[in-house]
């Protein structure tokens, strides 16, 4: 057993890994400002006595130390606050500033004052920027983030790389790209629910329904990210995702409709974006990852079917 | 002529690049905290009626605003405000975070809200990490700053890069090595003049002197840059440097010694590194810059012969 503490506990992430490291026996320290992430998300753990809850904002050095308090032995910070909503971080950079970085920050000054050695940071895709075809692996350069958010995750790893060289035992990175499950809070699968059970008729997709991207189930990245965890090193970089080149926005739309409102049409946009920072397609390389002997369980079209149907549960009950 | 807003402009480099804008009639406004940089840098430009001077925060938005106050119709902002102690920052990591990164963010929303469409930006080849015997071009990956300073110079390339994709009309990115040259301000010639007029008996030389690195003299700096600036595209990201593989500590040392104090000893340590963040060998590719028609006037054996007859000259008045 050990302490495990995971920032943005509450988050979509966050409560599907403390789910997962709890079941193993280890004790949880969930840290969230519940801005984006839900208590009820967590709810179904707050009887284990393994498992604390507290509220604060990581990025604020000071609170996140309070709310740690007197917690004892933390050997891993988890740290998976940060902003979740891209557009959000466009229209208005302070946001990402804050959620997606002074996060990370504030995570690495506690962690050099308490002497917490190990860190475990959910990075992402959103790094690289537009590769088109040329098939994304970790050493690939230059690294060109396209929107507010993926610029952020990159300062994070920045920062962080250099915590390594000065007092960080151990660092691991984890990119990855659009993830997806429950408790859903947000994302493209949550976002057509929503819109269906508000015009049951009637689908509206932003962009032309051709972007392609790959998507990966919360089950499979909480599996990879403790893979990794195990993996002897100082600093381990690796993308996470399934093996095959992703499906288009179109087939989720379809899967969405024919679960949730089979006899909506659905009206598509003209632009191959949806939203500025938005990439339209993307090859994403696991290779690094597979060779260390981790796969996925599911395609990103079987994670699409999966998810779809967990968040219809969850929205509507069915 | 065009009306440049220079910031980190008492600094090194940034009077450097006034004293070359102003000499070819463009009009220029320099901002500065002076918290390194020193009024004295720019005081042979006071005179000059295309050139303004004010001292504010440049981390500071609103500061930064009014500073800039009814300055009319600016069309480019060299950002060049930044840390420039690498080693403090590595004690402090919120000397980074305020001085490189926060200046350039800064520096974004005004541009934003004053809608200035072009950036230079003044980062660092400390971006890149140690890389070893490989030759460093701007494409490698992956990219493991070691210092804080390197790592908030990544971040605000970064956030310039979605800058770029959301509201610039043009960022040019130029990374250098050290750069040479008076008025210094820091850097290592500095630092062995000030020893030497400390104790003219003896030099002690952190690190064993083998640490070999490329010099940039501030001259073909500026040149490379204004270079740059001219040549058609959205997002420019250019190494500049010189196109040798640069020269030891202990050549310095001993350049610094034979016109400062010729019958000093020199005094070399026994580590690799001289400090952490400091990277002990480096080759760096400026093929890209050369096959644009730019080159060095000046190698970095030559770079540093001339930089120590400056800076002796500055500091000791001969």
């Amino acid at each position: 057993m050990t302490h495990h503490l995971i920032t943005g506990g509450a988050g979509f992430i966050g409560a599907n890994l403390a789910t997962s490291l709890l079941k193993d026996g280890h004790r949880v320290l969930a840290i969230d400002d519940l801005s984006r992430g839900r208590i009820e998300t967590i709810h179904h753990l707050t009887n284990n006595p393994n498992f604390d809850f507290r509220q604060a904002d990581c990025a604020d050095r000071d609170a996140l130390d309070a709310a740690i308090g007197e917690a004892e032995c933390i050997t891993d910070v988890w740290h998976m606050a940060a902003n979740s909503d891209i557009p959000a971080g466009i229209a208005d950079p302070r946001i990402d500033l804050h959620q997606t970085f002074m996060t990370t920050f504030a995570v690495l000054e506690v962690m050099k004052a308490r002497e917490i050695p190990n860190l475990h940071f959910a990075s992402s895709s959103a790094i690289y920027g537009d590769f088109g075809e040329t098939m994304i692996h970790e050493d690939i350069g230059p690294l060109l983030p396209i929107s507010n958010y993926g610029a952020m995750k990159l300062a994070s790893e920045a920062q962080i790389r250099a915590a390594v060289e000065a007092f960080l035992r151990r660092a691991d990175i984890f990119r990855f790209p659009n993830v997806i499950g429950v408790p859903a809070t947000h994302g493209v699968i949550l976002d057509f629910v929503h819109k269906l059970k508000n015009t049951p008729e009637e689908l509206q997709v932003l962009g032309n329904g051709t972007q392609q991207k790959a998507y990966l189930h919360v089950d499979d990245l909480v599996r990879a990210m403790r893979h990794i965890a195990e993996i002897p090193g100082r600093y381990q970089l690796f993308n996470i995702g399934p093996t095959d080149d992703g499906v288009t926005v179109r087939m989720i739309a379809e899967t969405v409709r024919d679960v949730a409102s089979p006899s909506a049409s659905i009206i598509f946009g003209e632009e191959s974006r949806g939203w500025v920072g938005d990439v339209p397609r993307f090859r994403y390389s696991v290779d690094r990852l597979i060779n260390t002997g981790w796969e996925p369980s599911l395609s990103s079209q079987e994670a699409v079917q999966r998810a779809v149907a967990e968040i219809v549960a969850q929205e509507m009950g069915r």
